[in-house]
């Protein structure tokens, strides 16, 4: 039930922000993850840090859970309602502050979207390079720690991000981190809220380092007769120093989904790698020619390239239908994502258990995989109506994710805990949890930031 | 007085490795620091990580403040003794643990040093990138959040450290972080002991993320008519997305004092730049020649090139001399090193203001700057028997850094808060420091882990 008192005073200043329809607090029960929808008692849609700040006093008054909600694209239940207390959803706090091109930064309210903040940037010659599939909030993938395709040469939110502002429980107002390319200043803050999934504290704004956009693009695909093949392509491009952007592996089956979903031609259903280089013109042909020859020794095959914006698309379809190709094989299907990353010497023992494992449990396993860091996704569709099959499903994960762990990996690469992964957690980081728990407990003593992610509490 | 039951408990299983005498205590009572020696009661030199969870159990018992000592290389004090605790010093957990190149990776014991990693790393094509002037331990590196010449490609240890073994003051030994590339398991407890200065924990091992070796290593020199020029040339190669390795720079009268020093022909005392470029010869080639134009732009003159070893580093001799040319100028001279960091934009405003203040002061003012990462030093060489000198310097530095401040900038590049810094820590993060203290508290409710650096708990 709604505290009645709590209730006022939220309605006092939020006035018509605050909604406590039950349409409303389904469209914020759940992310784009595999449970069904819990509804919190309201959703509050805040338009300044000082606003949050007021909403989290309150709350933190009447021990009053709080779920900060984003763009939604969530994949491990991290914005999954709490039904004894408020979703606080961020959407109206979506300004871009400012733009420093000169310094190659910006500042931006926790709801700017990635493809938002490029678009807005566009004309500056910088870009934000961090790209997850969805087009998410950057607030909120600084919350789960996001990374995606381009990690290999830009890195992840962890490295691109040099400062936060987080309104804390009590409804302090902190700015961490410096507008500096590098700072020594006491402990670590902002990237301690980096990955902490809404369970310290909010963040409200994200200072961002960006990237000269570069003079020449071009994109490269090639085939392979084996897995194996694509891996040490990939390690040996890495080894070779060829400052590559992306190396993305789509495995057989993926490919012959993408192939027939978009109707490609000119692509196999083998084991296939996407390239693409960032530089000048004269070193990305340097460049593409020595990924060329490194992929030819390993048995490669059909090397094609481009430069221009159209062909360079039409190269990587098969890559950028990998979500919906898979969605579409089931008639209002949903689609569970592995998300196991390990180091790239292993990658090829942990890919080739997935495949063999999936078999076995009788499931379709398309993959993707961010190559040049370890991390690939099983993308798994099912039925939800059929239970047995989000059993098995979780069962394959639950085998998939002990194997990345003997293989030195860690449970999830890029997409968080969540409510998923809490038990692989404790197997991953037994001895970090007492201490996550404390400075949990210290900064948050009343357990009002999303509890029961990432850890429970007891 | 050191208690004696802690004292023969401590001694019953170090035996040997337990030292009160006065001269080891006395080589262990500070850094490269300006402050006075502060004696321990004793300094223990452990040999595993269970020995240090020992010490760390007994001093947390008797409630003893324990200071952790590298190579004694910092310069904030982060070192100096405790008189009334002890020194630990990691001088004999100095193995490398492992090695895996085809993962890029490697495990080392706190005190390997930079330098002996690269030589154990030097068969293998790959190496540790890290270059702080000093030959620092690495497990000091991490503790410091260190960086130094070769940030501007390489990232700082925040980012090449992928996971840590560390012994909390309860005795616990955790290991955080993973081998993989990225991961998003929880709270990001690797990040927060980097740059903690030994006040959470003790750092015994390291995770490294390592880099191949360059095909190719070119080396660059200019000359500018204004420190401006040179920042402008600075600013304009990296928004041209040159992949530069190294950027330096030199002011007016440090290129005076090194070439000086060295005896340097063919070099002028007048601002400079140091370039240093890593990819394949066409490539380096490539962007030589673009730097040299936008140099050339800013009225560079003198541009001058080299890929062979031996010329490279004639090139760059008056870069590397920098601290023992500064040294040599003063008797028995000691050196302060300033260690502000500003947006690039403000750089050479930042500079100026330096430069025009320490005339002001009548204080030499050499200086060196990371500038692709807008860090700068003021490297201030004096006679610590003239105190009057050395208080000019801290007023120097106390105006330096509120000028710093108000550009924008950290009060703290690389060389972390130590004992120097604690004043303006809390001016540039006063909204952060009860969220540090209470995170100190939880993780060390007795305050024994190298009290009294970065801020003071009361």
């Amino acid at each position: 039930m709604f505290n009645a008192t709590c209730q006022s005073e939220l309605k006092e200043f939020l006035k018509d922000r605050i909604s406590l329809s039950e349409s409303t607090r389904a469209n914020y029960a759940r992310g784009e993850d595999t449970y069904d929808p819990i509804l919190s008692q309201a959703v509050v849609f805040p338009e300044s840090n000082e606003e949050v700040s007021k909403i989290l006093k309150i709350c933190n008054k009447y021990k009053m859970p709080v779920v900060p909600f984003g763009t939604g694209t969530s994949l491990e239940g991290n914005v999954v309602g709490n039904e004894n207390g408020i979703t606080i959803s961020l959407e109206k706090m979506n300004k871009v502050l400012s733009v420093n091109v000169e310094d190659f930064d910006c500042r931006v309210q926790a709801c700017v979207t990635k493809e938002q903040i490029n678009d807005y940037l566009r004309e500056d010659g910088v870009f934000f390079p961090i790209d997850p599939g969805a087009n998410a909030a950057i607030g909120g993938m600084a919350a789960t720690s996001a990374s995606g395709t381009m990690a290999v040469k830009y890195g992840t939110m962890k490295t691109v991000i040099s400062g936060l502002t987080v309104v804390l429980p009590n409804g302090d107002i902190i700015n961490t981190g410096s507008r500096t390319k590098k700072t020594s200043a006491g402990y670590n803050l902002t990237n301690l809220f980096i990955g902490s999934e809404g369970t310290l504290g909010i963040i409200t704004e994200v200072q961002l380092r960006l990237s000269p956009i570069p003079e020449s693009i071009m994109a490269a695909v090639c085939h392979f007769p084996t897995l194996e093949n694509a891996v040490q392509t990939a390690q040996q491009v890495i080894q070779y120093g060829v400052p590559i952007a992306r190396i993305e592996m789509l495995n057989k089956d993926q490919m012959g989904i993408s192939i027939n979903y978009s109707k490609l031609k000119d692509v196999e259903a083998v084991p296939t790698l996407f390239f693409e280089f960032h530089g000048s013109e004269s070193s990305n042909n340097e460049n593409i020619k020595i990924v060329e020859e490194i992929s030819k020794d390993n048995n490669g095959s059909s090397f094609k390239w481009a430069k221009d914006l159209e062909d360079r698309n039409k190269l990587w379809q098969a890559r950028w239908d990998v979500y919906y190709s898979v969605k579409a094989l089931i008639k209002n299907g949903r689609v569970y994502s592995t998300d196991i990353c390990v180091p790239i010497s292993n990658i090829t023992e942990c890919v080739n258990f997935a495949e063999e494992q999936a078999k076995k449990f009788g499931l379709r396993a398309p993959m993707v995989g961010h190559l040049g860091d370890g991390n690939f996704h099983v993308v798994l569709p099912y039925d939800p109506a059929k239970k047995e099959m989000y059993k098995k499903i979780r069962e394959f994960n639950d085998l998939l994710i002990k194997k990345g762990l003997e293989l030195n990996g860690t449970i999830t690469g890029e997409h968080g805990v969540g409510l998923h992964k809490k038990e692989y957690l404790l197997e991953e980081h037994p001895d970090n949890i007492p201490v996550m728990k404390s400075i949990k407990r210290t900064i948050d003593p009343n357990n009002i930031m999303n509890p029961g992610k990432i850890f429970d509490l007891n």
